[in-house]
């Protein structure tokens, strides 16, 4: 799947998130290597402005979160908080903002009605490491790395750890957030951080091939799931059941679904139309 | 332990759901083989009919369910909801009562006084995984597989979800519904699905041990022990304390801890009397 | 790390809790080894009092937990709980007396501000058990061996399954408490219970490291993330990001996240100064 893998490009000029395009899912490949591709204030607001625009495109199933260069993303970008030290209030209006936009932005993964799967190269650290763990699947590259360091400089990972202990035991979670310190990517399969480890280098083609594999799904049936998903998890068993009987019937009386049965039933391959 | 293997029936006029009773523990088989035990509306009727029976019976600690023929469940029955699709709402009001009585016999199993085991051979899919997911402890054969394939005829694995997300972690339980892949017995295990694999063939057997060693223990403690398991798991960690404070007290007011404690410090087995 | 091992000390007049400081950290040691570490009334109160005094503590920025003698902690005192059944009451009083202050010791553990790390040699059971799944992180000597085995004396291990039930998942926790059998290290590290496995002997070297390299790391950070850890925890995820938001800004504009990522960007050790 060499093909498809992003060419670096590291110019100044080059789009922050660059957008490609394959058969029903598309890759967002993180473009800052040289700042690690933290998540600067103009690094969110283009990962939020692609998302957005991925909401609202029927032609997609997926998509896959990406990055060029050594590091997968090193969370916030320390130089440009420091720099609004020098505010009237100390940067707390600006971080405020940060912060409320960042996590507007890890929101809309989770509210995306297609599945969003991290493709991990290098380090995924702090916020980083928060994107891996908000997206619905993850692949990470053998030599992938993770870790929660913000202790180590006084400032707690704690908007990252949201995600993270939705993702691992709770030991797990405070053993990261509480050390720093960086878990391989074996570990990171083994805690349930990532789904699956592929050699060095082929954290894209991992992702790659499952976001063609859902893809093939319908796109109705797949918004409806994943929305369902994280709706009826917040839930206690008697609530949850009663919402995803609610959903199942919605889902049944949809043409897909009708077609989708169909076909199983006549050994044809079916043909989706909702969106 | 093969004495207690049930034998296979296949006829038409055998049970849906065959009942054996052994000593303190019942086992009930999925027995219609041909139409790989799904969950049609009269195999849910004959399981609700069944789990209703033993709720009550106060000589059980234990139940185990397992299945006649090369899959464990596959789900709800396709040509039956499929058949329902000439009806003047197009099926939706037959949909609708089997999702309803569907979730109220999962959730029975969930409330049922006395722990439920499954055995697992063969494939358990749709809902038929959400009935493994359902139960309290699982054991597989070797050669079990478990997937929520819904997504691939349109139709989101939504109700089963509800047991699945709550047995394992996030990214497992999206990768099984988002791709509808085949998960074999190992990984099963390793994410959280079943306790424990067993050499194919003897997930019943090892099932069996389960139910055994758990009919040797108090019925009132069993059915005071689960129940509020599933309770305090649904509270923060301050509610979930009083009541399983409360819960611990009651407890040991009862006779059967009285003995049990008793039996303890005096190094004697204890004979346990309530329900 | 031989120098910080405590020695075993045995006689009736010893503390029941001893604490030794270390760098940045206490040590307290269950020392009640013939009687297995009980948790008795007494061992309860001498329990709630170190860490009552270790909360305001601004010195310390961890506590290991560990025992003398061959076990961890045997869970109650089930001689002192028989003792009371001679009472007016049968017991009633004192045991809910028991259970509520031993629920409001485990409950400082977890909001310590402080991260609490289990060292366990030998065996932990029933509260003993819940006792390290109330640590922040727990390190288990190869031969330490965790069970819940109320079951099998007529009395459910209700109070331990709240701790437990939020360290692993529900099969796992099902298992344990249903059969009251025995798990070793190696499976209560593969379940999420305990975070490592030291060789015999050595968990409270490893329990040691952890907190050395804890103490490192600003009390202000350590208290906040901690704290925001279990409160994001028993939100929904939009509620726990809002909330998470709030907790980073505010821990932004203290000093020691000034200092923190003043020393990173200036490559320097930071100097902490916040409690």
């Amino acid at each position: 799947m060499t093909a498809i893998s992003p060419t670096p490009v590291a110019t100044a000029n080059a789009p922050m998130v660059q957008r490609t395009d394959h058969d029903g899912f598309a890759v967002l490949t993180l473009n800052r290597p040289a700042s690690r591709n933290a998540l600067s204030d103009a690094m969110i607001a283009a990962l939020q402005k692609e998302l957005d625009a991925i909401a609202t495109d029927a032609s997609l199933r997926a998509v896959v979160i990406a990055a060029h260069g050594p590091a997968f993303c090193a969370g916030h970008d320390l130089k440009e908080i420091t720099g609004h030290r020098d505010d009237a209030d100390r940067g707390r209006r600006f971080f405020a903002d940060l912060m409320a936009r960042c996590s507007a932005m890890m929101q809309t993964i989770v509210a995306l009605p297609v599945p969003v799967i991290a493709a991990v190269e290098g380090v995924a650290t702090a916020a980083g490491c928060q994107l891996v763990a908000s997206c619905d699947l993850a692949v990470a590259g053998a030599g992938a790395r993770f870790a929660t360091p913000g202790v180590n400089i006084g400032l707690f990972c704690s908007t990252p750890m949201v995600a993270l202990s939705r993702n691992v035991s709770r030991k797990h979670a405070m053993e990261m957030l509480l050390t720093g310190e960086m878990i391989d990517a074996e570990d990171a399969a083994r805690m349930g951080l990532v789904n699956q480890v592929a050699p060095a280098g082929e954290a894209l083609d991992g992702a790659c091939a499952f976001a063609a594999r859902i893809a093939a799904k319908s796109r109705l049936t797949l918004r409806t799931g994943k929305q369902a998903f994280y709706e009826q998890l917040e839930m206690g068993l008697g609530d949850a059941y009663d919402y995803a009987a609610r959903v199942m019937v919605e889902n049944m009386m949809a043409r897909d679904a009708e077609e989708g049965i169909g076909a199983f039933v006549e050994k044809r391959q079916p043909v989706w139309r909702e969106a």
